[in-house]
C-alpha cells in the first residue's frame, strides 16, 4: 500500500481523493530516535491491521502546521484524528506540545486519541505554565481520548486532564517478537544524552569493566547518528537493522525504554535503568515485568548489578503476549466506527 | 439511610418495593479482615456519594446463593450487580472465586461489576482448572465489566479473559484521609499469616531489634481476632478505630497492602514487603509511590532497609489525590443508568 503523507518540502502527496473514513495521524516524527520511528511504525501497523476499512494517512511534525487547515477542510464524520505517541507529553519537550494542542484544540467534532504517551510536567514555572496552556487546549476536545502507556502516566493524566484516559501499553509493544537464533556475542551499552539522562558513569563505567573479559563492547544510543532525517518511507529499513543489531548481542544495558523494548522484541538479555522520572521503570513493571530476559534496576552496587546480569543472560527465552492490552484502544475506535458509519 | 441487605440468620431484610434504580453488590465479606471490611465500606461510599439516584444493596457472603433467585426476579432494567473487589480473584480463594462466577453468569442482561481486584491463577494443575471454570462462566455475560486494581492484574485479566476490563485503585484509596495531629508512639508490624507470606521471620526480628530501643513495639495483623465476624453495620465503627490504632503509630512495617492504604490515610510512615504474587508492590508503584510517607521494598539488607525506614520517618505529610483515578468506573456507572433510565 502506498504511503499517504502531506509533505511539503520533497515529496508532496495530496490527500487522497475516495470514500473510505480516513485515520490522520499528525506528529510524526522526521528525527532520527529509532524508539519514536519505531512508535509511528508500529501505530500505522496497528490501525492496518486492526481496522483495515480505515485508510491512514501520516503528518509529517514539520507539515502539522501546513496540514492542519487542509485536513480540517476534507474531515468526515468518520474520520479520526491522532497524535503521535511516546515520551514527550509535558514541558520537557515543547515543540512536540506545541503541536498536539493546536491539534488537539481544532479537530473537536472527531474522535481525536493521543496515542500511547508518558507525561511530565516539571514542578516549576515553566512546569506550571506549560501545564495551564494543554488543559485550556485539550479541554476544548470533548472527544478526546489520552492514552497513558504506564500507570504512573495514567495517574497523572488524570489529575492534570478533564479528558477521557485510557491505559495500553507503548505501541512497539504491539510489533511481532523476532524468533530466530542468531549466534550472539558482545554487550551493547545504549544510553541517552539528553536531560532525562540520571545514571551515574562510574556505574557504567564499572559495569563495562566487569563485562569485558575478551567480550566485544560497544556504546550507542538509540538516537541514529548516521542518518539526517527518517521518512514512513526507510523508517522500516532502519528499524529492522536496528532489531537485527539487538538480536545479536549477548546483552544490553540501557538507559532508554526501547532499548528494552527492542531487547524484549529479539529475546535479547536486558537490564534497563532509571531517567530522571521513571518512564521506563513504570512501562517495565506495568507490561513486562513478568518478561524473564529483561529487567528494571535502580542499584548502584556493581556486586548485585552483575549477579542481576548473569540472572538475565543465563534466563530462558518464552512466550508472552502484551497483545491483548490493546483492548480499551480498539474499543473506542471499534465503538466509534460502528456508531458513525 | 438504613442498611438494606440480605440476611438469613440474625436479621433479615427484604428487599426495598421502590422505584428506585438498585445496586446490588454480592459477596460482602462477614470476616473479620479489616482491608476486605474497609473495601466493601469505600464501595457502598463511592456509590452512594457519587451516584445517589441508586439505592445500596449489600448482600453478605453467605447468602449470595440464597439472594441470587430472590435479586434474579426482582431485577429492573436500570440496576447494576457487582461483586466485591479485593486480593482473591483466582485460585486461591476458591469460595469467592466460586460465588464470583455464579453471579457474574446469573445477571446477564444488567450492567455486571468485579469491583476493583487483583488476579492471580497458579501456574499448575488446579490454577488452569479453575482458570478454565473462570472463563467459561464470565464469558456468559457480555455485560460485565472486570476492574483491575494494580497494572499487573489488568494484564492478567486482559489476557484471560474476553471481557471489558478497566483499570482503577483500590477502593479503599476513595476513603477520606484522617487529618488529625496525634502523639505518635511505636513501631506496629502487621504480618499475614497466610498462603501468600514471603517475608523472611530474620528480616522481621532483625528490624525489630533495630527499631526496639525504648520504642514501643506490638505485632499484629489487618484479620481481627478478638471479634467472630463483621457485618455492614458493625464495620464502620472497626474501620474507625483501626484508623485510630495507625495514625497514633510512628512506623508501620508490613506485608499487608491495606496496612499500607491504612497508612496512606492516617500519614502514617510504613514499608511495605512482599506477598508471594506482588498484589501490594504492583499497587504501590501504580497508585501511591509519589506519597513520601510510605515505600515498598525487596530488600533483605538490614542497613538498607533502616536507611529506608529513617527517611520515611523524617518525610513531611503533602496533599495526594487519587480520587480522579476511578473516572473509568465512574463513566461505565453513569453510561449506563443515562442508556437505561
Amino acid at each position: 500500500m502506498a504511503n499517504f503523507y502531506i509533505k511539503t518540502n520533497a515529496v508532496t502527496h495530496e490527500l487522497p481523493d475516495n470514500k473510505r473514513p480516513k485515520f490522520f495521524m499528525f506528529g510524526v516524527p522526521g528525527y532520527t530516535n529509532m524508539g519514536d520511528q519505531a512508535i509511528s511504525l508500529a501505530a500505522r501497523k496497528y490501525i492496518e491491521n486492526e481496522f483495515p476499512e480505515y485508510q491512514y494517512i501520516e503528518v509529517l511534525e514539520d507539515d502539522d502546521d501546513k496540514a492542519i487547515p487542509v485536513v480540517k477542510k476534507a474531515i468526515n464524520r468518520c474520520d479520526i484524528v491522532a497524535f503521535t505517541g511516546g515520551g514527550n507529553m509535558g514541558n520537557l519537550y515543547s515543540n512536540h506540545e506545541v503541536a498536539r494542542r493546536k491539534v488537539f484544540s481544532t479537530f473537536t467534532d472527531n474522535l481525536t486519541i493521543s496515542f500511547p504517551q508518558s507525561i511530565h510536567f516539571e514542578d516549576n514555572e515553566d512546569g506550571r505554565k506549560e501545564q495551564k496552556l494543554s488543559q485550556a487546549a485539550y479541554s476544548k476536545n470533548k472527544n478526546l481520548v489520552l492514552v497513558a502507556r504506564d500507570a504512573q502516566s495514567y495517574h497523572r493524566m488524570q489529575t492534570t486532564f478533564n479528558n477521557t484516559v485510557i491505559f495500553t501499553p507503548d505501541m512497539v509493544l504491539y510489533m511481532d517478537p523476532l524468533k530466530k537464533n542468531v549466534k550472539r556475542s558482545g554487550a551493547l551499552f545504549v544510553f541517552r544524552h539528553d536531560g532525562e539522562k540520571v545514571v551515574k558513569d562510574s556505574v557504567v563505567q564499572g559495569l563495562k569493566k566487569s563485562l569485558d573479559n575478551g567480550r566485544p563492547i560497544e556504546f550507542t544510543d538509540t538516537v541514529l547518528d548516521d542518518v539526517d532525517a527518517i521518512t514512513p518511507v526507510t523508517r522500516g529499513k532502519l528499524y529492522e537493522r536496528e532489531l537485527e543489531l539487538f538480536s545479536h548481542q549477548e546483552v544490553i544495558i540501557t538507559d532508554r525504554w526501547h532499548a528494552m523494548v527492542f531487547s524484549v522484541l529479539t529475546g535479547t538479555p536486558c537490564l534497563l535503568m532509571g531517567n530522571s522520572y521513571g518512564k521506563g521503570k513504570h512501562a517495565y513493571f506495568d507490561w513486562i515485568e513478568s518478561i524473564d530476559w529483561v529487567s528494571y534496576t535502580d542499584e548502584e552496587d556493581l556486586g548485585r548489578i552483575n549477579r542481576q546480569l548473569k540472572f538475565l543472560m543465563n534466563s530462558s527465552r518464552h512466550d508472552y503476549d502484551v497483545k491483548p492490552d490493546f483492548k480499551q484502544l480498539h474499543d473506542i475506535i471499534k465503538n466509534y466506527y460502528q456508531n458513525k458509519k
